[in-house]
């Protein structure tokens, strides 16, 4: 029920996945009816299982409360069914802070998780680049920088990238530059078991190259990526293909017991569709277990530095 | 003696300014000697003043500490001729830390001011937005964010903005979005005798519209300045002539008792020019006077605040 022009776009996006992609079987999530009646108008009754759910939350409320108090909000439902077992995965193109929040309620974190981040793949121009947070997480500390540090790694060999440089975002890749926050995480991140590449810079994430994880807080991330999204529109450019919105799928949740993806609200149904393949690929690829075991080691070594006994 | 292919280019851009600006009066500062061959080499003997300076600032060296310890260095010679009414403003391509630390050091802080903050006028697509701060200041609170909006303000009000509406850089335009620092500016921002149009997005700098101030801390700025660069450079356009870096000009230092422009260390001759343009329009738009009036009022306010008497 989520997304500006939804469920329409829903649907179709559904059924371009169900032509394109027949590997991935997609469950529709919300009110019965509704879902009925738009097969039926693209009499495609019976082409997908429906998950009835009888609430939706509105872009416009605040999420957390929204997801406490709606049981049945077709997010948590689709959560439940990932948490249960009957899905791989969850993609929702409505409230971000609303899917985040169900899928944070119903799957719970990976171990070693304080926070969980978006994680969005830049088509760079010199290779993707995967930079994380996107946006969960305004205040970020450097713990969390460098839980987001791993986590990234483990997305990105998904990706095919086999050792994936890490960048700490800032303002100058020398090493010192930066606020209070990157110094400390500059100091974490290179006692992780990474490749730190140290400080890289915005035009980094733009151009790749440098690093293929760039690590930064939520609200620089957000900023960051809305600028490049906004310069190219100034640019008037013609988007080359590799950067068109509709085909770059939506943004990982990381860092939850589940894969969870969350889409633009204006997501067309080629975007949905993209969201669908991005999910079904982190699942295909092991996504999940590969990020159970990068944190595995943030794990044992806040055990070991706690003096505790460390596990196997 | 400041910039990647300096001394050189700075004497071409002056030459450039001589010939495009008969308004304008160049003084180059730096090494004697060198300046004359320079000018003879390009048969330009006796055609500006050679104010002499024998030490500069390598982008290398710690801007703070050298600033302190080469009294002769170029940068300080040239914040000495401001501060003394010998010249109008300064202009350097050099190191922009030891500009600054020079500026801050020679001419002081205008009343009112914390710290100084780089603005920068975005050429964006629906009109120019003067973003600040560009990089000075990797940790500013709420009080400094309060400043860099008042003298952003007192700026675009110089670039033929009568109102300027200001907007407050943050991951989201609706109220409430932010980190820390963001939700205690705002609350401080609509507190200041301006137009503040609340909460502004990566892509309002980039396309404009919105604001014609932007305010946000030194990390941030930079972060997204470099990241529309980036993603300008990936889009592979042709980038149109007023977004042309060679005609930008550099960045003006805000807060200091003087006019001071930073260009970029790769500066061309025409850049520099464009930089010495820059500052010459500053002086002949009466920015100082401007910005005085406009911090005077934060002054007052911190007075009345504090229970002390207001002057006037």
């Amino acid at each position: 029920m989520g997304g500006d022009s939804a469920p329409d776009t829903v649907v179709d996006g559904a059924l371009l996945v169900a032509d394109e992609r027949p590997d991935v079987q997609v469950l529709l999530v919300g009110p019965e009816g509704v879902a009925a009646e738009l097969l039926d108008r693209r009499n495609a009754a019976g082409r997908f299982p429906v998950v009835n759910a009888t609430q939706h939350i509105a872009m416009d409320e605040d999420p957390a409360r929204a997801v406490r108090a709606k049981r049945d909000a077709s997010v948590r439902v689709a959560a439940r069914l990932v948490r249960d077992g009957a899905a791989d995965a969850t993609v929702s193109v409505g409230s971000t802070g609303a899917a985040m929040a169900a899928a944070l309620f119903t799957l719970g974190r990976l171990p070693g998780v304080t926070r969980p981040a978006i994680a969005v793949v830049v088509p760079a121009l010199n290779g993707p680049v995967v930079l994380l947070d996107a946006g969960a997480n305004p205040d970020a500390g450097p713990d969390l920088l460098a839980q987001f540090a791993l986590a990234g790694v483990a997305y990105a060999t998904t990706r095919g990238i086999d050792q994936p440089r890490v960048g700490l975002l800032s303002n100058g890749a020398e090493p010192g530059k930066g606020d209070e926050t990157r110094k400390a995480a500059y100091a974490l991140l290179e006692t992780l078991p990474i490749d730190f590449v140290g400080n890289v810079e915005g035009h980094d994430v733009a151009l790749g190259g440098r690093a293929d994880v760039v690590v930064t807080d939520g609200f620089t991330g957000n900023v960051l990526l809305k600028g490049i999204e906004g310069a190219l529109a100034m640019s008037g450019a013609a988007v080359p293909d590799r950067l068109d919105p509709e085909r770059l799928g939506g943004a990982l949740l990381l860092g939850v017991d589940g894969i969870a993806v969350l889409g633009h609200g204006s997501s067309s149904a080629r975007a949905v569709a993209s969201c669908v393949g991005l999910a079904a690929d982190a699942v295909a690829d092991g996504l999940l277990p590969r990020l159970r075991e990068a944190l595995d080691g943030l794990v044992r070594r806040r055990r070991q530095a706690a003096g505790l006994a460390v596990n196997g």
